[in-house]
Protein backbone atom coordinates (compact mmCIF):
# COMPACT_ATOMS: atom_id res chain seq x y z
CA UNK A 1 0.00 0.00 0.00
CA UNK A 2 1.54 2.83 -0.66
CA UNK A 3 4.19 1.95 -2.37
CA UNK A 4 5.72 3.08 -5.45
CA UNK A 5 4.80 1.19 -8.03
CA UNK A 6 5.33 1.65 -12.25
CA UNK A 7 2.60 2.75 -14.35
CA UNK A 8 -0.27 3.52 -11.33
CA UNK A 9 -1.98 5.30 -14.34
CA UNK A 10 -2.51 2.09 -16.77
CA UNK A 11 -3.04 -0.01 -13.51
CA UNK A 12 -5.70 2.09 -12.08
CA UNK A 13 -7.44 2.24 -15.93
CA UNK A 14 -7.74 -1.50 -16.24
CA UNK A 15 -9.18 -2.00 -12.72
CA UNK A 16 -11.31 0.98 -13.29
CA UNK A 17 -13.29 -1.00 -16.28
CA UNK A 18 -12.58 -4.11 -14.64
CA UNK A 19 -15.06 -2.94 -11.58
CA UNK A 20 -17.06 -0.80 -14.16
CA UNK A 21 -17.98 -3.76 -16.07
CA UNK A 22 -18.76 -6.01 -13.32
CA UNK A 23 -20.99 -3.93 -10.97
CA UNK A 24 -21.66 -0.57 -13.42
CA UNK A 25 -20.23 2.94 -13.87
CA UNK A 26 -23.01 4.27 -11.38
CA UNK A 27 -21.99 1.76 -8.31
CA UNK A 28 -17.66 2.39 -8.12
CA UNK A 29 -16.23 4.88 -6.32
CA UNK A 30 -12.46 6.40 -6.92
CA UNK A 31 -11.85 5.03 -3.52
CA UNK A 32 -12.61 1.30 -4.42
CA UNK A 33 -10.52 1.23 -7.63
CA UNK A 34 -7.63 2.93 -5.79
CA UNK A 35 -8.44 -0.36 -3.56
CA UNK A 36 -8.17 -2.83 -5.69
CA UNK A 37 -4.87 -1.35 -7.68
CA UNK A 38 -3.55 -0.88 -3.97
CA UNK A 39 -2.86 2.70 -3.63
CA UNK A 40 -4.75 5.88 -2.47
CA UNK A 41 -7.59 7.70 -3.95
CA UNK A 42 -5.43 10.93 -3.73
CA UNK A 43 -3.08 8.53 -6.17
CA UNK A 44 -6.07 7.71 -8.48
CA UNK A 45 -7.48 11.38 -8.26
CA UNK A 46 -3.21 12.50 -9.50
CA UNK A 47 -4.16 10.36 -12.31
CA UNK A 48 -7.77 11.58 -13.45
CA UNK A 49 -10.35 14.46 -12.77
CA UNK A 50 -12.72 11.95 -11.98
CA UNK A 51 -14.08 8.58 -13.26
CA UNK A 52 -15.46 9.63 -16.53
CA UNK A 53 -11.79 10.18 -17.47
CA UNK A 54 -10.67 7.21 -16.90
CA UNK A 55 -13.51 6.79 -20.04
CA UNK A 56 -12.85 9.78 -21.59
CA UNK A 57 -9.32 10.84 -21.18
CA UNK A 58 -7.13 11.82 -24.32
CA UNK A 59 -10.00 12.83 -26.23
CA UNK A 60 -8.64 16.30 -26.99
CA UNK A 61 -5.11 14.73 -28.33
CA UNK A 62 -7.27 12.40 -30.28
CA UNK A 63 -8.85 15.28 -31.63
CA UNK A 64 -5.45 17.03 -32.59
CA UNK A 65 -4.16 13.93 -33.92
CA UNK A 66 -7.29 13.73 -36.47
CA UNK A 67 -7.29 17.30 -37.53
CA UNK A 68 -3.34 17.28 -37.97
CA UNK A 69 -4.01 14.18 -40.40
CA UNK A 70 -6.74 16.04 -42.16
CA UNK A 71 -4.77 19.39 -42.12
CA UNK A 72 -1.75 17.36 -43.93
CA UNK A 73 -3.80 15.26 -46.65
CA UNK A 74 -2.28 15.94 -49.96
CA UNK A 75 -4.51 19.26 -51.62
CA UNK A 76 -5.26 16.67 -54.60
CA UNK A 77 -7.68 14.23 -51.45
CA UNK A 78 -11.09 14.84 -51.93
CA UNK A 79 -12.75 16.07 -48.41
CA UNK A 80 -13.62 12.26 -47.62
CA UNK A 81 -10.23 11.24 -48.31
CA UNK A 82 -8.96 13.84 -46.38
CA UNK A 83 -11.12 13.18 -43.15
CA UNK A 84 -10.02 9.33 -43.30
CA UNK A 85 -6.64 10.47 -43.24
CA UNK A 86 -6.94 12.27 -40.37
CA UNK A 87 -8.96 8.84 -38.98
CA UNK A 88 -6.48 6.57 -40.01
CA UNK A 89 -4.28 8.41 -37.71
CA UNK A 90 -5.83 8.28 -34.99
CA UNK A 91 -6.69 4.48 -35.68
CA UNK A 92 -3.40 3.61 -35.53
CA UNK A 93 -2.60 4.94 -32.12
CA UNK A 94 -6.01 3.60 -30.67
CA UNK A 95 -4.90 0.26 -32.27
CA UNK A 96 -1.65 -0.06 -30.59
CA UNK A 97 -3.84 -0.48 -27.45
CA UNK A 98 -5.68 -3.67 -25.68
CA UNK A 99 -8.25 -4.47 -27.55
CA UNK A 100 -9.74 -6.27 -24.32
CA UNK A 101 -9.57 -2.97 -22.74
CA UNK A 102 -11.35 -1.24 -25.70
CA UNK A 103 -13.72 -3.77 -25.80
CA UNK A 104 -14.05 -3.49 -22.06
CA UNK A 105 -14.69 0.42 -22.26
CA UNK A 106 -16.89 -0.25 -25.13
CA UNK A 107 -19.61 -2.21 -23.00
CA UNK A 108 -18.77 -0.09 -19.84
CA UNK A 109 -20.47 3.24 -22.21
CA UNK A 110 -23.33 1.14 -24.04
CA UNK A 111 -24.58 0.04 -20.68
CA UNK A 112 -25.12 3.38 -19.40
CA UNK A 113 -27.05 5.93 -21.54
CA UNK A 114 -25.35 9.15 -19.85
CA UNK A 115 -21.66 7.71 -20.79
CA UNK A 116 -23.43 6.64 -23.93
CA UNK A 117 -24.56 10.07 -25.09
CA UNK A 118 -21.34 11.64 -23.67
CA UNK A 119 -19.47 9.55 -26.21
CA UNK A 120 -22.01 10.65 -28.91
CA UNK A 121 -21.48 14.63 -28.28
CA UNK A 122 -17.85 13.88 -28.48
CA UNK A 123 -17.51 12.50 -31.55
CA UNK A 124 -20.10 15.04 -32.30
CA UNK A 125 -17.59 17.80 -31.13
CA UNK A 126 -15.06 15.95 -33.37
CA UNK A 127 -17.26 15.94 -36.53
CA UNK A 128 -17.70 19.29 -35.99
CA UNK A 129 -14.36 20.47 -35.39
CA UNK A 130 -13.38 18.07 -38.74
CA UNK A 131 -15.90 20.32 -40.95
CA UNK A 132 -14.10 23.33 -40.06
CA UNK A 133 -10.92 21.79 -41.29
CA UNK A 134 -12.09 20.65 -44.74
CA UNK A 135 -13.67 24.50 -45.24
CA UNK A 136 -10.61 25.63 -44.61
CA UNK A 137 -8.80 23.41 -47.57
CA UNK A 138 -11.88 24.51 -49.54
CA UNK A 139 -14.74 22.25 -49.38
CA UNK A 140 -18.24 23.90 -49.38
CA UNK A 141 -20.33 23.85 -46.19
CA UNK A 142 -22.33 20.85 -47.38
CA UNK A 143 -19.45 18.76 -48.33
CA UNK A 144 -17.33 19.47 -45.39
CA UNK A 145 -20.25 18.87 -42.80
CA UNK A 146 -21.34 15.27 -44.85
CA UNK A 147 -17.47 14.27 -45.48
CA UNK A 148 -17.01 15.11 -41.28
CA UNK A 149 -19.74 13.30 -40.46
CA UNK A 150 -19.66 10.07 -42.70
CA UNK A 151 -16.27 10.04 -41.77
CA UNK A 152 -16.83 9.90 -38.01
CA UNK A 153 -19.60 7.12 -38.93
CA UNK A 154 -16.89 4.85 -40.79
CA UNK A 155 -14.60 5.50 -37.85
CA UNK A 156 -17.36 4.72 -35.04
CA UNK A 157 -18.17 1.53 -36.61
CA UNK A 158 -14.83 -0.02 -37.92
CA UNK A 159 -14.20 0.92 -33.92
CA UNK A 160 -16.87 -1.44 -33.13
CA UNK A 161 -15.98 -3.86 -35.20
CA UNK A 162 -12.09 -4.19 -34.18
CA UNK A 163 -13.38 -4.07 -30.85
CA UNK A 164 -15.85 -7.27 -31.17
CA UNK A 165 -13.71 -9.24 -33.41
CA UNK A 166 -11.71 -12.22 -32.77
CA UNK A 167 -9.80 -11.95 -36.12
CA UNK A 168 -6.16 -10.94 -36.25
CA UNK A 169 -6.65 -7.58 -37.69
CA UNK A 170 -5.87 -4.29 -37.31
CA UNK A 171 -7.81 -1.09 -36.75
CA UNK A 172 -6.23 0.68 -39.75
CA UNK A 173 -7.13 -2.05 -42.28
CA UNK A 174 -10.55 -2.21 -40.84
CA UNK A 175 -11.05 1.41 -41.45
CA UNK A 176 -9.93 0.86 -44.84
CA UNK A 177 -12.42 -2.08 -45.08
CA UNK A 178 -15.43 0.01 -43.50
CA UNK A 179 -14.84 2.47 -46.20
CA UNK A 180 -14.78 0.22 -48.96
CA UNK A 181 -18.40 -0.98 -47.32
CA UNK A 182 -19.78 2.30 -47.72
CA UNK A 183 -18.70 2.99 -50.77
CA UNK A 184 -20.40 -0.19 -51.79
CA UNK A 185 -23.55 0.69 -50.31
CA UNK A 186 -23.88 4.11 -51.85
CA UNK A 187 -23.40 2.96 -55.77
CA UNK A 188 -26.30 4.04 -57.40
CA UNK A 189 -28.60 1.23 -58.13
CA UNK B 1 -57.31 32.94 -18.03
CA UNK B 2 -58.43 29.52 -17.82
CA UNK B 3 -61.39 29.83 -20.65
CA UNK B 4 -60.84 27.17 -23.10
CA UNK B 5 -59.44 27.86 -26.20
CA UNK B 6 -58.55 25.89 -29.41
CA UNK B 7 -55.41 24.14 -29.98
CA UNK B 8 -53.72 24.50 -26.55
CA UNK B 9 -51.02 21.86 -27.15
CA UNK B 10 -49.59 24.03 -30.66
CA UNK B 11 -49.59 27.37 -28.80
CA UNK B 12 -48.08 25.76 -25.48
CA UNK B 13 -45.37 24.46 -27.95
CA UNK B 14 -44.79 27.73 -29.41
CA UNK B 15 -44.99 29.88 -26.41
CA UNK B 16 -42.39 27.18 -25.03
CA UNK B 17 -39.81 27.64 -27.75
CA UNK B 18 -40.06 31.33 -27.80
CA UNK B 19 -39.50 31.25 -24.25
CA UNK B 20 -36.32 28.68 -24.33
CA UNK B 21 -34.32 30.62 -27.26
CA UNK B 22 -35.19 33.94 -25.29
CA UNK B 23 -33.77 32.84 -21.93
CA UNK B 24 -32.60 29.20 -22.28
CA UNK B 25 -34.16 25.96 -21.84
CA UNK B 26 -32.69 25.80 -18.13
CA UNK B 27 -34.46 29.05 -17.23
CA UNK B 28 -37.72 28.37 -18.08
CA UNK B 29 -40.80 26.67 -15.92
CA UNK B 30 -44.09 24.37 -17.18
CA UNK B 31 -45.50 27.59 -15.22
CA UNK B 32 -43.94 30.06 -17.05
CA UNK B 33 -45.20 28.64 -20.71
CA UNK B 34 -48.53 27.66 -19.40
CA UNK B 35 -48.92 31.85 -18.06
CA UNK B 36 -48.05 32.82 -21.57
CA UNK B 37 -50.82 31.17 -23.21
CA UNK B 38 -53.53 32.18 -20.45
CA UNK B 39 -53.69 28.30 -19.58
CA UNK B 40 -53.18 26.77 -16.11
CA UNK B 41 -49.64 25.45 -14.94
CA UNK B 42 -51.91 21.74 -14.81
CA UNK B 43 -53.49 21.92 -18.39
CA UNK B 44 -49.63 22.35 -19.46
CA UNK B 45 -49.07 19.06 -17.71
CA UNK B 46 -51.95 17.53 -19.58
CA UNK B 47 -50.15 18.13 -22.75
CA UNK B 48 -46.92 17.83 -21.99
CA UNK B 49 -45.23 14.98 -19.27
CA UNK B 50 -42.48 17.99 -18.63
CA UNK B 51 -40.40 20.72 -20.44
CA UNK B 52 -38.69 18.21 -22.63
CA UNK B 53 -41.52 16.41 -23.74
CA UNK B 54 -42.19 20.18 -25.71
CA UNK B 55 -38.84 19.26 -27.83
CA UNK B 56 -38.97 15.34 -27.79
CA UNK B 57 -42.85 14.35 -27.97
CA UNK B 58 -43.80 12.47 -30.93
CA UNK B 59 -40.34 10.92 -31.28
CA UNK B 60 -41.71 7.39 -30.61
CA UNK B 61 -44.48 8.06 -33.42
CA UNK B 62 -41.75 9.50 -35.99
CA UNK B 63 -39.37 6.11 -35.53
CA UNK B 64 -42.87 4.02 -36.02
CA UNK B 65 -42.98 5.47 -39.52
CA UNK B 66 -39.62 5.78 -40.76
CA UNK B 67 -39.72 1.68 -39.73
CA UNK B 68 -42.84 1.24 -41.28
CA UNK B 69 -41.38 3.21 -44.48
CA UNK B 70 -38.60 0.49 -44.27
CA UNK B 71 -40.59 -2.86 -43.85
CA UNK B 72 -42.93 -1.36 -47.06
CA UNK B 73 -39.92 -1.00 -49.20
CA UNK B 74 -39.77 -2.87 -51.99
CA UNK B 75 -37.73 -5.83 -52.17
CA UNK B 76 -35.26 -4.90 -55.24
CA UNK B 77 -34.21 -1.53 -53.03
CA UNK B 78 -30.65 -2.24 -51.43
CA UNK B 79 -30.33 -1.18 -48.06
CA UNK B 80 -29.67 2.53 -48.10
CA UNK B 81 -32.81 2.73 -50.33
CA UNK B 82 -34.65 1.56 -48.10
CA UNK B 83 -33.75 3.57 -45.02
CA UNK B 84 -34.25 6.43 -47.60
CA UNK B 85 -37.83 5.32 -48.17
CA UNK B 86 -38.73 5.28 -44.65
CA UNK B 87 -36.82 8.43 -43.56
CA UNK B 88 -38.74 10.26 -46.59
CA UNK B 89 -42.01 9.55 -44.79
CA UNK B 90 -41.12 11.27 -41.69
CA UNK B 91 -39.71 13.78 -44.11
CA UNK B 92 -42.94 14.60 -45.44
CA UNK B 93 -44.84 14.40 -41.99
CA UNK B 94 -41.82 16.60 -40.27
CA UNK B 95 -42.06 18.98 -43.77
CA UNK B 96 -45.42 19.73 -43.24
CA UNK B 97 -44.47 21.33 -39.66
CA UNK B 98 -43.64 25.01 -39.29
CA UNK B 99 -40.27 25.75 -40.69
CA UNK B 100 -39.73 28.75 -38.03
CA UNK B 101 -40.57 25.99 -35.13
CA UNK B 102 -38.18 23.54 -36.28
CA UNK B 103 -35.72 26.07 -36.34
CA UNK B 104 -36.67 27.17 -32.51
CA UNK B 105 -36.61 24.19 -31.73
CA UNK B 106 -32.76 23.64 -33.00
CA UNK B 107 -31.54 26.22 -31.98
CA UNK B 108 -32.53 25.85 -28.61
CA UNK B 109 -31.23 22.22 -28.64
CA UNK B 110 -27.83 23.23 -30.01
CA UNK B 111 -27.58 25.62 -27.03
CA UNK B 112 -27.74 23.36 -24.53
CA UNK B 113 -25.19 20.44 -24.44
CA UNK B 114 -27.94 18.39 -22.19
CA UNK B 115 -30.71 18.21 -24.78
CA UNK B 116 -28.19 18.13 -27.58
CA UNK B 117 -26.84 14.89 -26.18
CA UNK B 118 -30.70 13.71 -25.73
CA UNK B 119 -31.05 14.60 -29.46
CA UNK B 120 -28.81 12.73 -30.21
CA UNK B 121 -29.30 9.55 -28.56
CA UNK B 122 -32.84 9.83 -29.58
CA UNK B 123 -31.26 9.61 -33.68
CA UNK B 124 -29.15 6.69 -32.55
CA UNK B 125 -32.25 4.70 -31.19
CA UNK B 126 -33.29 5.66 -34.17
CA UNK B 127 -30.51 3.48 -36.36
CA UNK B 128 -30.53 0.96 -34.58
CA UNK B 129 -34.10 0.40 -34.91
CA UNK B 130 -34.09 0.86 -38.74
CA UNK B 131 -30.60 -1.79 -38.85
CA UNK B 132 -32.59 -4.37 -37.21
CA UNK B 133 -35.44 -3.65 -39.60
CA UNK B 134 -32.85 -4.19 -42.61
CA UNK B 135 -31.83 -7.53 -40.84
CA UNK B 136 -35.02 -8.91 -41.38
CA UNK B 137 -34.89 -7.86 -45.25
CA UNK B 138 -31.84 -9.96 -45.29
CA UNK B 139 -29.11 -7.29 -45.00
CA UNK B 140 -25.98 -8.41 -43.51
CA UNK B 141 -25.06 -6.69 -39.99
CA UNK B 142 -22.08 -4.26 -41.58
CA UNK B 143 -24.87 -3.25 -44.36
CA UNK B 144 -27.20 -2.78 -42.02
CA UNK B 145 -25.29 -0.78 -39.35
CA UNK B 146 -23.78 1.22 -42.30
CA UNK B 147 -26.80 2.12 -44.25
CA UNK B 148 -28.92 2.89 -41.11
CA UNK B 149 -26.52 5.13 -39.52
CA UNK B 150 -25.82 6.71 -42.72
CA UNK B 151 -29.37 7.19 -43.63
CA UNK B 152 -29.10 9.20 -39.92
CA UNK B 153 -26.93 11.46 -41.02
CA UNK B 154 -28.47 11.98 -44.38
CA UNK B 155 -31.80 12.85 -42.26
CA UNK B 156 -29.90 14.50 -39.81
CA UNK B 157 -27.73 17.36 -42.34
CA UNK B 158 -30.91 17.27 -44.44
CA UNK B 159 -32.97 18.68 -41.41
CA UNK B 160 -29.88 21.35 -40.37
CA UNK B 161 -29.87 22.36 -43.95
CA UNK B 162 -33.69 22.54 -44.41
CA UNK B 163 -34.17 24.63 -41.13
CA UNK B 164 -31.29 27.02 -42.34
CA UNK B 165 -32.57 27.86 -45.54
CA UNK B 166 -34.47 30.14 -46.87
CA UNK B 167 -35.43 28.57 -49.93
CA UNK B 168 -38.65 27.77 -50.73
CA UNK B 169 -37.46 23.97 -50.79
CA UNK B 170 -39.52 20.89 -49.18
CA UNK B 171 -37.87 18.83 -46.45
CA UNK B 172 -38.09 15.57 -48.91
CA UNK B 173 -36.55 17.51 -51.82
CA UNK B 174 -33.49 18.42 -49.07
CA UNK B 175 -33.24 14.73 -48.39
CA UNK B 176 -32.58 13.11 -51.60
CA UNK B 177 -30.56 16.49 -52.80
CA UNK B 178 -28.53 15.16 -49.51
CA UNK B 179 -28.53 11.46 -50.60
CA UNK B 180 -27.40 12.73 -54.05
CA UNK B 181 -24.65 14.63 -51.98
CA UNK B 182 -23.34 12.21 -50.34
CA UNK B 183 -23.03 10.25 -53.49
CA UNK B 184 -20.69 12.47 -55.16
CA UNK B 185 -18.73 12.54 -52.04
CA UNK B 186 -18.31 8.39 -51.60
CA UNK B 187 -17.36 8.10 -55.49
CA UNK B 188 -14.22 6.26 -55.80
CA UNK B 189 -11.48 8.80 -56.74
Amino acid sequence: MGRWQPDSRGRLQESALALFAERGFDQITAAEIAERVGVTERTFFRHFADKREVLFGGSDYLKELILEGVVAAPASDGPLDAVVRGLQVAAVLLGEGRRDLARQRQAVIRANPELHERELSKLADYASSVAGALRQRGATDVQADFAAEIGMTVFRLAMAQWVESNEDTDLPSVMQRSLADLRALTVDT
